[in-house]
């Protein structure tokens, strides 16, 4: 049995980012929000997408390559779409503002759909799609990946990103189903997560500049990953890639900034958010109802021989969120390490 | 060499679809709308999703599974979003007016969201995502499937359809990108050429009610589709379904009709179309030169070993449809026969 990790509290780990970002220059409503954001993440169970990035983004504040008080921007606004200009902020910030005008929209409208530009990194797709769910809205987020994966179908440059889609619709007596997936088999974070844990990743995950497969994580950077579907997969990632991407003036294809090995260069990051009033269609709780009724029939159908469960997307993000609410947010000790250094260079209250 | 498969003009086939649907009771102005969409999809190579399927949709009205004369209503009205309730019409006829409607709606508010209910088949996605593009408008199409294919993730159960999407946009040089996708590795078309034809299909498409490879598609019915991805393809059918068909009062999971194998009972079929306007975020000129980067960018960079081109979504559709417009559009002999016969059941003039 592996010892237990130790954990934080979601306040307490709110509280440390929240400084950080304070600490590096941002108003501090401003860091809040990313605060709250990003520990919400971590509570969700998107490990690699919370507070595990912080260091990286105060590496690029340090650096120049984020500005710390960005002067958001509505550079297109109609009655139900916006674009906004991020001013290379930090993407918590833009996509928190740009998903309040979608909802702020589809109340008046039935839909908004926002798009940013100039944003960066804003963590796991799955924090905004889940946004509009409390004012019975329908969330939808994709958004363009801050740096490139996988060639096109039958080519060897990487020239796309694993360009990640979230969708959330709230159901009654059961969880959210929340989508989020890559258009990849693998997101990136699972190849360093088995390179970290010195395992080989199965077959289908990547591939080598021959077109082999590519089991040995340690030999990541030699290969692509490879989407769903073959060129299926290919085409999800394009299409998002040019709707979060192309239509906002963000970056897409040869000019994606990889935000791992460059901490300067401006990334100018696409993304967009739609929320969809559910009252437009029908009445919510008949809506709700009928998630339960899709939850309950997935659920109780018959298995395959070595499934013990079917899950529904995004239940399991609702028991880690219970599980951690209670029990806090476990840290693994290099983390933990990086994040009691970040204290000491920030000359802030360690965790 | 296997010899020229005769053809038809596109011309020669819309009339033959108008004057069939006119045989059967709908009004002429219905027939020619219905008569040129799925002239059009066979003229751009969706040979599964065009004249193929009229024997069948002329056996759901003669068993009364279609209404010839639907009312076509709207049921909630926002700025940017509707519901309509198609009345048991033809799906091609219900899409055609959802489409204009939310052409209609982006013209003023940047977008428009317009769902269906109570359609039927409306034969390929990529049909309707593509009737923004002259607006130089984006489309976005997701329907129910009309039989469900595959069980969720682990299951054993087929309460999934393969609930294909559609996106087009528009390029200026080149082609428009046209995606239009199953969720499934295979569309289950493929598994009946595939049976057909006498050929063995490659493991991945289908599994049995083991959990193992089915490579026999003889023995289709006594397994599954799978999802693109695993549990991502299983996902993104769930949440289309969800979209296009909950959202909507429309059927999805196990009140879904199997529209092959039943030709009485009312489907109930769910669609979606979004209409973006891409002034509302840039000039369209801007854009279309972006696509045209993104294409030549793909289309130029360089290939793995083993491939001879790197292909965009909807070059093989422009490809086609140039060639069908000057050649004529092949109809198979067993498809030919099917249709002259039809033309001496519904008393008309036969290809």
């Amino acid at each position: 049995m592996t010892p237990a990790i130790p954990t934080v509290t979601e306040p307490a780990l709110r509280q440390f980012i929240t400084d950080s970002f304070i600490a590096c220059g941002l108003p501090a409503t401003d860091a809040e929000i990313a605060g709250s954001l990003m520990a919400q993440a971590d509570l969700m169970g998107q490990d690699g997408h919370g507070v595990f990035r912080l260091p990286q983004y105060v590496r690029r504040i340090r650096d120049g390559g984020l500005n710390v008080t960005p002067n958001i921007k509505t550079v297109e606004d109609r009655t139900a779409t916006a674009l906004i200009d991020g001013d290379n902020g930090l993407g918590h910030l833009v996509m928190h503002h740009a998903t309040q005008m979608a909802i702020s929209k589809a109340q008046t409208t039935g839909i908004g759909w926002v798009g940013a530009r100039h944003s960066n990194h804003a963590g796991p797709a799955s924090l905004y799609a889940m946004m509009p769910l409390k004012r019975d809205m329908i969330g939808v987020y994709v958004a363009v990946g801050s740096a490139n994966h996988l060639p096109p179908w039958g080519g060897s440059e990487m020239l796309l990103s694993t360009n990640p889609i979230a969708v959330a619709v709230p159901a009654g007596r059961h969880p959210p189903i929340i989508l989020d997936m890559a258009t990849t088999v693998a997101a990136y974070g699972k190849v360093k997560t088995a390179a970290q844990r010195g395992e080989m990743m199965p077959e289908g995950w990547m591939i080598d500049r021959q077109g082999k497969p590519l089991t040995d994580p340690k030999r990541a950077a030699e290969g692509f990953l490879l989407p769903i579907g073959g060129p299926k997969g290919y085409g999800l990632s394009l299409i998002f890639g040019i709707l979060a991407g192309t239509l906002n003036g963000a970056a897409f294809g040869r000019n994606v900034v990889d935000f791992n090995a460059d901490s300067k260069t401006t990334t100018n990051t696409g993304h967009f958010i739609i929320a969809l009033d559910i009252k437009a269609f029908t009445d919510p709780d008949t809506f709700k109802a009928g998630i339960d009724i899709v939850w309950e029939e997935m659920k109780s159908s018959p298995r395959l021989p070595g499934y013990d469960e079917i899950r529904l997307p995004g239940e399991r993000l609702a028991r880690v969120s219970q599980e951690r609410s209670n029990g806090g947010i476990p840290l693994a000790p290099p983390l933990r390490q990086a994040l009691d250094e970040l204290a000491v260079q920030l000359d802030i209250k360690p965790l």
